[in-house]
């Protein structure tokens, strides 16, 4: 079951939500009223059978805070055909954002960061996602600063604008450091390999790239539209990614080691999507 | 959530399917090949969210073997809605039987047992279900048989006819002894406190009946259109069941033995549905 959890400055972000996925938030104490946003690829029940339970979850534990859902419009028909048969409505906005596969397009833009969806190449409509983080603001350096400085003022130096304050001048330069730099990260599940996506992630500081098979099972690999971890570490390598998830393995393979030691001797900056585990990108 | 897993002569029924119901089923060690029937009882997610992913696994793990679906008509829609959008489609038949709510009617009916589907009152149409084994065979004291004694005549004695071998006449009353007698399995949730449901599990082996709320919290019972405990205990008084399992307990309830003793007070034989926990009837 594939379903990601990702904080971008204290704004969540589900993306995709197999079954289960709402237990297993609750067993990582990931609190699902903090989720905003929820992407999902495409329309198979290994992305989508959590769905329906979180939502009715979320309504249930009293959230009435509007949710972006950003899915192929067929997801709303289903969850229309579970709500009217179960005679149960939601009581919560739900901004429902299409997304589509025949081009890459910006589907969200927030305060802190902008989505793209990027078609993939698999047996259904299938879209990756790519956040980019916003150019933040400077950091403001405190501890240089006098007891009783104001608050609003920091503000506006943080903002990048020079500031007076009892006869002083105080300049951004002095009183300020750059901000990190903006991290980008990119989800691409499920596919088959793929080069159209290679402009859209390049240079991604982090990217999660299905692997359902090893190199010998690309037989399966091309029939199914998944990629091996080969065909993933390859696309990393050409998209010049800083580093390199994968994931959606296959359950025939009982030992995952082959999965990374393959991909790594492509990209060596390859590290494996266990359940539970988190990355820091 | 709710799901039972009702095991009658290997013969494997599900009940309702909350989410998440296929992996207890694996943690419990339970083979999901081996049900043929599944009984959802009314479309609330609590008990068919889980239902989706089980059908496809059961697929992709190479079922063809037909199963039985008995359900509201409506969850037929979801099924489609949800399989047209995925483009996928079970690799098994599935015979879809068709509750209603209107009246107690047989829904299935095989070598080992009978189900007969009885109407509740909750805030959609909602059926119990009520599993009765048919009169066993008598059991053979192969005991007593002569070494060599043939398997097919064994077969005519256990179906209670007297039979000849090498000039003796063996008399179904000296070779076999009367079978136990066929148990009785009622499944009632979720529901309103209900006399409708008396003259139909009367003398039932054992009962499941809901009991969301203590009596303490009667006016949400009443308002969400649920039982409390001792209500679930006055239905079992009164239907002359022998046992009583309570389950669907609110999570705002901590300590279940509030619960029990609630009911208790009203029917000593009480029990308490845990997760994971094995009755036998």
């Amino acid at each position: 079951m594939t379903s990601q959890l990702l904080e971008i400055n204290q704004q969540y972000c589900l993306i995709d939500c197999g079954e289960g996925t709402q237990y297993q938030l609750l067993n990582l104490k990931a609190k699902t009223a903090k989720i905003d946003y929820i992407f999902i690829s495409h329309m198979h029940g290994d992305h989508i059978f959590g769905l329906p339970g979180l939502l009715s979850s979320m309504s249930l534990l009293g959230r009435t805070k509007e949710l972006y859902l950003i899915a192929p419009a067929e997801l709303r028909d289903v969850l229309i055909a579970i709500n009217r048969t179960s005679q149960a409505s939601y009581n919560f906005p739900i901004n429902f954002i299409e997304t589509q596969d025949a081009y890459a397009t910006q589907v969200l833009e927030n305060e802190y960061f902008s989505v793209t969806s990027v078609p993939l190449e698999h047996r259904v409509a299938c879209c990756g996602f790519i956040f980019r983080e916003k150019k933040k603001k400077n950091k403001l350096l405190a501890e240089k600063l006098p007891k009783g400085f104001p608050f609003e003022l920091m503000k506006e130096l943080k903002e990048g604008k020079n500031v007076d304050w009892e006869e002083k001048e105080y300049l951004v330069e002095d009183y300020t450091a750059e901000p990190t730099a903006p991290l980008s990260y990119a989800f691409c599940s499920d596919t088959a390999y793929s080069e159209n996506i290679l402009e859209h992630i390049n240079g991604v500081d982090m990217l999660y790239h299905e692997a359902t098979f090893v190199e010998s099972d690309i037989e399966r690999a091309v029939k199914t539209r998944h990629s091996t971890a080969s065909q993933a570490a390859t696309i990393a390598s050409k998209a010049n990614v800083k580093k390199l998830v994968i994931g959606h393995f296959s359950i025939r393979y009982k030992e995952l080691n082959q999965l990374l030691e393959e991909a790594q001797s492509v990209f060596p900056e390859t590290f494996l999507a266990i359940e539970g585990k988190i990355f820091t990108v």
